[in-house]
């Protein structure tokens, strides 16, 4: 297996767990890339709404940025007080669930399941618009490049969370250096230059005005903007990733985070301001990202600039990453309740939850694909999860701090129930005024999928009901099975399945179906001498061959027919069928072998035959 | 099963192959779209070179175009006499491995291999691209669209071929009756206006030259145009697919498909000088295909305009099709011959090759995602592998025409020789003047191919050589395997299991992992009750009961103990281990249970373990 250790990494055992955990400088690029990312796309998204107001619309982005610095504030208090109340991992659905109820819980991890497919759909297409910016020979190639993007994480990801945090860091720390400093270099030539300084290289033409600026557009703006918002949850979410002790180094991680986030909004919204920087068409040529222009005004297009918008093409590209730490964790919890299947419960390789990340990667790919990798498109999809999710958590919270009761509650419960009206009133905002534009399939999607979470739980307590039984063992009248072994010619396989089969019962059918007659006369040739007298001699019956001649090699009906004939024969008693196995000395050699004896299997257990049971004999080839 | 019933067609019985087989009329799509579709991507191919030579660049469509003619005239003469030749499927492969041996057989499977997944990554990047021409708004989807279509594809061809041809029907013969309407109507303008028809739509401006005529470029752009041969062989590769008698079938299906190829590309080049229309960048705005154009020139942009891009849309998009008709089956012969993994023989549902057609469908989409659902990029590609198996093909048929003798050998060696050397000397061309652009790529892959069949081939000699025995059974000193039973708690399932298990051996081990205290102790306390008591009744010796306290819910560890320490105990016997299964009453139930099984069972193979069964007792689920 080494080509599977190379790609996803040595297999780690369960007590490595502890080793894996991250402090707060690991735990900026594990759980901050999305929130941190959002300032990358956030901001566009709002003035990208804000082009048809030609140069009038820069006049918007001040006040939206203010606002939404202000309730991402509110929302950052709310979630320190969570991370202390849940140090084992305070996600919205625990949160919602233990405090709102079973209903409210599913709704929230609803909300976040979608929310997390949305995060690296919209990362990996965000960083692929900055390459697309910076580069335009590479437009032609936007999905490709998206879907290779993902393909990566994904392989990263089923690696394990360490390597993947160490492989962040880098880029990350880069990404915050070199934008920090252009905002606050901008910042300082805005100021000496009384607030309109010249750009080094002039962002795009602001188009002229289409429409006048209306409450409507402003709304519908500061809906977009709200995704800058996404991603804060995600160090509430994943507690249990930080080194012990936890709650400290959550808490000082989401503190660093969310500072350097209001920081990067405040600062563009004060440069686009500036520079008269607006957005230009997606997916159009000459798209060029809010960023991407923002820095060449500031510090021109020189190696700076491409430091920059590179660091900003790993970070976002990355931000998806946090989706990719979140989501099958989340799963994993939502399964343990018994809510999806278990399978999703199982760690894989390496500690991580293999199921989930494939499936994740499943989802986004399908995603990208639908929406032709451009980020714009996205948009309207996105915060609606993460405000509902976000509601539901403070929500919670407010009934945890009324149960809860004791001296500080009634603090505790105003920081949290400010945060919920707040981003209740914002998820309404969201979801009115993107409605039409995609919001809808949100609203769709969310409850679908409670109900399939609900069937899964309907079908495991179902299950549970059969499966109970108290009754003891019934020991009477044991029988071993009919053996039923089908033979193509006689080798080293058939002889040694062969004698295991005699071992297990002494009534023995071989069913030989024939291609040519040629093999078919060679075998019942040398039956006598190779199978009868040697049973003869050890004085155990002979096994029955059974000769079915079959010319166009029809392999199913033959077999079945065989196992019918049995099974009407022996009423009481187990059929069992033996497949040899050919096993190789290499991983690859079972795309080579035991074709026939994998559909012989699957077919048996489709036709739903009581009282069969299928027998795999392995056979070691020899190196 | 009634989805995949849905999705992929009722499973057909061997005996009804005969009913699948096509006439003239369905063999046309079904072998023909591929040769019929090159005429909207050849020319357009070679003119896309001649862009930088402006209008200037027209003079040479005319030339190059006759010499693609004739060449292509050679080419069917040639493959005429391979269809009486080779009644049973003459393709490349078996022309030239049965006349000039197994290295060029295979050199030709490797080539055609190549070009037909080229043919369904081209056929589909032309389609979308004749879509992007029509609707301009959906230029930034190509690669999604592309991939849409792929899919589409996919599933259509996985329900069989008698339904794909009569799909392919409708649109084909659109494509053949409005283009050849558009050539002689535009045709009789332009003879009406004494050669300079006025177009009722302009197409795009020729630009300035940037770069006089030469050799060079003469050369490349024939090499460019040559996509436009491509698929001419697929006839002479499905002979079998036709209806008895099948060689005048298919050879009247030869004779249709390249008379109206040959009218096609005549037409399309004495149009295009008429009506001054040259290629548009591809990938670009304002990219619109040579068809679009001339469609446009001749008829405007009116319902029949709309009609014929449609047609060409489906016809391009469908001639992936015969990628789809041809490798399934190519594989199918090279694999029987033991130089592909044997799963490529297999029929899978609907007589068809599932192996082969998702093979080639995921090498499809590798290559669409790779060069962005571009075809010009994927143009340098192409040819190449298809003029390899044309020359191989020709010159295996004059090696069989000497070996054959008779009175017609001399006139039938000659007409296939002079294909053969027509073909060499084009593929030189072709391999010459694409080389820097791509065809590198597939002088690479060409041999890699060549060792993995080689290196299949081997390894299946080597295995059939260790099976080989014609030593008779041992059934001296028979003894039932050892029987290792996994049981979670007592339930239903655990009861039918050990019942079973019973029945197998008087030696039963059953192995409870305990995950929390309360569970083993519960066991404990209920095995002498619920196990031991019924045994002593029964008279029949009692399963002895292993608990391993694991508390982290390690479970493999303690299942390979135990496996490790019973293999030890008895070193002569097998070791069964018995898994069970609980068989749901939805094929969707699969995604809810048996994981843990699934991974024991799958554990327990990578482990190598000699000796060590794994036995599935299905439990059913009741309704």
């Amino acid at each position: 297996m080494a080509i599977t250790d190379y790609l996803f990494g040595r297999r780690l055992a369960t007590y490595e767990e502890g080793e894996q955990r991250a402090g707060v400088l690991a735990g900026i690029p594990m759980l901050g890339l999305d929130a941190l990312g959002s300032a990358a796309y956030g901001p566009e998204a709002a003035l990208t709404l804000l082009i048809p107001l030609g140069a009038a619309g820069l006049g918007y982005i001040g006040p939206i940025s203010t606002l939404i610095i202000i309730i991402l504030l509110i929302v950052y208090f709310s979630y320190r007080q969570t991370i202390a109340a849940y140090p084992h991992g305070g996600g919205s659905y625990t949160v919602a669930r233990e405090n709102l109820g079973t209903t409210a819980g599913l709704l929230a991890a609803a909300a976040l399941m979608l929310d997390y497919v949305l995060v690296v759909a919209v990362g990996i297409s965000a960083g692929v618009g900055a390459l697309v910016s910076a580069l335009p020979v590479l437009q032609p190639y936007t999905l490709g490049l998206c879907l290779a993007i993902l393909a990566l994480l994904t392989v990263v990801n089923l690696r394990g969370v360490r390597e993947s945090g160490i492989a962040f860091v880098v880029p990350t720390y880069l990404f915050i250096a070199t934008l920090l400093a252009v905002l606050a270099y901008g910042a300082l030539k805005a100021l000496a230059a009384g607030g309109h300084p010249a750009p080094v290289v002039a962002p795009a033409e602001l188009p002229q005005a289409q429409m006048a600026g209306s409450r409507w557009i402003f709304m519908r703006a500061f809906a977009s903007g709200c995704t800058a918002m996404t991603g804060v949850e995600a160090v509430s979410n994943g507690v249990t990733a930080f080194r012990v002790p936890t709650v400290p180094h959550a808490r000082k991680t989401l503190t660093a985070i969310i500072m350097i986030l209001a920081v990067m909004l405040a600062g563009i919204a004060y440069l686009c301001r500036a520079y008269n920087i607006g957005a230009t068409e997606p997916g159009q040529s000459g798209y060029q990202s809010i960023l991407s222009q923002l820095v060449a005004a500031v510090v021109g297009r020189g190696i700076f600039y491409y430091i920059t918008i590179g660091s900003v093409l790993c970070v976002l590209a990355l931000s998806a990453n946090t989706g990719f730490a979140d989501f099958p964790r989340l799963c994993r919890i939502v399964a343990q309740d018994g809510f999806m299947p278990r399978g999703f419960a199982h760690r894989g390789r390496r500690l991580v939850y293999s199921h989930g990340i494939l499936v994740l990667a499943g989802l986004s790919a399908g995603l990208l694909i639908g929406f032709g990798g451009i980020t714009d498109n996205l948009i309207p999809l996105f915060a609606v999860g993460a405000f509902l999710a976000f509601t539901l958590s403070q929500a919670g919270m407010v009934e945890h701090w009324r149960r809860a009761g004791g001296e500080h509650a009634g603090k505790s419960m105003a920081i949290n129930a400010t945060g919920a009206v707040c981003t209740a009133v914002t998820l309404v905002v969201v979801l009115v005024s993107k409605f039409a534009e995609g919001a809808w399939v949100v609203i769709l999607l969310i409850p679908a999928l409670i109900v399939l979470f609900t069937s899964v739980h309907h079908h495991y307590q179902f299950v549970a009901r059969q499966l109970a039984s108290s009754e003891p063992l019934d020991a009477q009248a044991l029988q071993p099975p009919v053996v039923l072994l089908p033979i193509g010619s006689w080798n080293a396989i058939t002889r040694k399945a062969m004698r295991f089969a005699l071992g297990l019962s002494p009534d023995l059918y071989a069913l030989h179906i024939a291609g040519d007659e040629h093999a078919m006369v060679a075998l019942e040739d040398g039956w006598k001498t190779l199978v009868m007298e040697p049973t003869r001699a050890a004085g155990v019956p002979a096994p029955k061959l059974i000769v079915v001649y079959s010319p166009y090699r029809r392999l199913y009906l033959p077999l079945k027919d065989a196992v019918t004939e049995l099974r009407s024969a022996h009423p009481e008693r187990d059929i069992a069928v033996i497949i040899p196995q050919l096993i190789g000395t290499r991983w690859y050699h079972v795309l080579l072998h035991n074709q026939t004896g994998v559909l012989f299997e699957a077919y048996l257990r489709l036709s739903g035959f009581r009282r069969v049971i299928v027998i795999n004999v392995p056979w070691y080839l020899v190196k």
